[in-house]
C-alpha cells in the first residue's frame, strides 16, 4: 500500500540529494525557509523566472523526465543568451496529486539536468493545483559583460546559431496541422523536449555580440525584441535563414517563413559589429561551431525582408503569444 | 472596445514602474532574458519561492490586490525569518484570460507591497492557464548571520512574536466550520489577507535567537520543524500560548490548541539561548516589541505540552499539509 506524503515527506523523497547540494556557493541549501547563498566576489548576477503550464507548454501525458528536462532548459537558455554561467536555480512544482512514478520521473529528468549543466537546485515550493513548473534561475557573469537585448546598431550583422523550426514543426506535428511520416516523429518530438542551451557559444559571444535573445518566440518576433530594445530596423535574407531538415522537407518553398514564425527552438539570435565580424567568424571557426548570418540591421525602424527573388518585403513577425 | 494584449503588452501595461526599477541593484531589469543584478560586498543572497494556488492559497473572488498583496508578503515572511533584509523579487503569473481589471488590482496591490518593503521587481514570466503565483523573493544578510531552524538546543525558551491562529480562525469561517459574529468577519479576514513579515524584529533576533521559522503552516507544525532540524525535543506550556482574542472568544478552552494548529499567521517562533534570555528581554523592550515565552527547548525527542492542569502530555501538532 502506497503510504501517502504530504510536500515536507515528498521533498526529502525527491528533491533532496546530497550531491546536489555540497557547493562552496551554498551555505544554507534546502530545507530552511530560505536558502542562503555565497556570491562571488566581481560577479553580477543573472536571475530568470519561466513557468510551463500543462497543456500549454507540454502535454499531460509527456514522461516527467522530459518534462522537467525541459523547464530547466528553457531557463538556461536565457541566462546562455545574456552571456553567463548558470549556477543555482529554485523550483515551484504544483500538482493535481503526489504520484510516486511521475514524481520519480520528474525528479530523475530534474537531476539529470542539473547535473549535466552543473546546477545547484537550493529551494522552492511544492503546493497542491493545476500541474504547473515555474522555475527561477540563478547565474553569474563578470560585472558589465551581460549581452543585452538593446545595444544593436545599424550596420551590425543578424546571426542565429543553429537551424530552427524543427520544435514549431513538432508543435505542429501535436496538433495535427501537419501530417508527419512515421520515421520523422521521434527526431521532431526530440527537438522540441531536448532544446540545448547554448553555452557552448555564449563565452564566444561575450566578445563580439552587440545584442542577443534566446528564440523562444520565435526567430522573427525575438528578432523584433532585439530591433525594439535597441531602437533599430532589420532587414532579413529569407534565403539564408537555416531551416531544419524536416521543416524543408515538409515546408519546401515556405520553410523559411515556417522557421521564421515558429518558436521553441531556443537557440541564440544575435547581432555583431561589423567592425568585429571577421574575428568572430575566425572564434567560431577556432570552437568548430556554426553559426548563420541572416541579415542586417538598418536604421529605418520595422522588419524586412529580402526575398529569394531579390525583393524587398515589409514583414510583422508573429511569434507566439499567450493572449 | 477592449483591444486584446499578448503578454508583452501585458507587461509593459502592468508590471513596468520606473520608479520600481531605479536602483543601484539593479544593472539590467525587467524586459531582457535576464536581470542582472549587483550584489553588495560582505553580503550572502537568500533566495525563497512561495507560489499560491487559486482556491487553495485564495478564492478566486478575492479582489486581485489581496493576492498579489499576500503572495509578495509570505515569501517576505521567510526572508525576515532568516533574519535577512528583503531586496528584489521575480514573479511567475499564469493567468486564465488577460482581464484588464484583475490585472489592474493585481498590480496595484503588487506596486503597494514591493513599495512599502522597499523590494524591487526584477522580471519574471506571465503564460496562461489556471490561476497561479509564484514569486521568487531575494534578500540580503550579513555574512554567516542567517538564522536557521537548526541551531535550538535543550534548555533553550521557545517564542512566539504575537497572537496567533486568527487566520487559521478566518479560513475555518470562509469553510463554515466556525460561525462567526457579524461584527468579526472583516477583522478575521484581514488577519489572513494582511499578514506582516515581521522585519522589525528579524532585526533584533539576529544577536539572540538560536533558531527561527515563520509560522505558516501552524505553530506546533513549524515549532516541530525547528526540533526536527535541530535534533532536539520541545515542551509547550498550553496556558502561554498567545492565541488571538477572537479565536479566545470562538474556542475558548480549546483556544489554545485551536491556535497551536492553525496555519497562515506569519508570525516567527524562535528559540533563544538561556544565558541570552533576559538581554533579549530587554532589546525587545528598548524595541517596543512583544513577544511571548511559551515553552522550553528539551534533549528528549518530541514534542509535549504542559497542560493548564499541569500534566503533560505527548502532542502531535498537526499542520497544513498539501498532499
Amino acid at each position: 500500500m502506497q503510504k501517502s506524503m504530504d510536500e515536507f515527506a515528498l521533498i526529502d523523497t525527491y528533491f533532496k540529494n546530497p550531491a546536489n547540494e555540497s557547493s562552496p556557493l551554498i551555505a544554507i541549501g534546502i530545507g530552511d525557509d530560505a536558502a542562503c547563498m555565497n556570491i562571488p566576489e566581481g560577479k553580477q548576477l543573472l536571475v530568470t523566472t519561466d513557468t510551463l503550464v500543462n497543456n500549454v507548454h507540454f502535454l499531460n501525458h509527456w514522461d516527467a523526465y522530459d518534462i522537467a528536462w525541459k523547464a530547466l532548459m528553457v531557463n538556461l537558455s536565457d541566462i546562455a543568451a545574456m552571456g553567463g554561467q548558470a549556477s543555482f536555480a529554485s523550483l515551484a512544482l504544483t500538482l493535481p496529486k503526489a504520484d510516486p512514478h511521475w514524481l520519480e520521473r520528474f525528479s530523475e529528468g530534474l537531476f539529470a539536468g542539473l547535473h549535466a549543466y552543473q546546477v545547484k537546485l537550493i529551494g522552492g515550493d511544492i503546493t497542491k493545483g493545476p500541474l504547473c513548473i515555474t522555475i527561477t534561475m540563478h547565474g553569474f557573469i563578470d560585472e558589465g559583460k551581460a549581452i543585452r537585448r538593446q545595444g544593436a546598431k545599424p550596420g551590425d550583422s543578424i546571426w542565429v546559431s543553429g537551424s530552427i523550426g524543427g520544435a514549431a514543426l513538432a508543435v505542429s506535428m501535436l496538433q495535427e496541422a501537419t501530417t508527419i511520416e512515421a520515421q520523422d516523429k521521434e527526431s521532431l518530438m526530440q527537438l522540441l523536449l531536448k532544446p540545448k542551451p547554448r553555452f557552448d557559444l555564449s563565452a564566444i559571444l561575450q566578445g563580439y555580440a552587440s545584442a542577443a535573445i534566446d528564440i523562444s518566440d520565435g526567430l522573427g518576433a525575438d528578432l523584433e525584441h532585439i530591433c525594439k530594445a535597441s531602437k533599430v530596423g532589420a532587414s532579413v535574407y529569407v534565403h539564408a535563414v537555416p531551416a531544419h531538415a524536416l521543416v524543408k522537407k515538409y515546408y519546401k518553398n515556405d520553410a523559411a517563413y515556417f522557421a521564421l514564425e515558429g518558436g521553441d527552438d531556443y537557440e541564440l539570435c544575435f547581432t555583431v559589429p561589423d567592425t568585429k565580424k571577421r574575428a568572430f567568424e575566425q572564434a567560431l571557426k577556432r570552437a568548430a561551431l556554426s553559426c548563420y548570418c541572416i541579415g542586417e540591421i538598418q536604421e529605418p525602424l520595422g522588419f524586412r525582408v529580402l526575398t529569394e527573388e531579390n525583393t524587398i518585403c515589409s514583414y510583422h513577425p508573429r511569434g507566439y503569444t499567450h493572449f
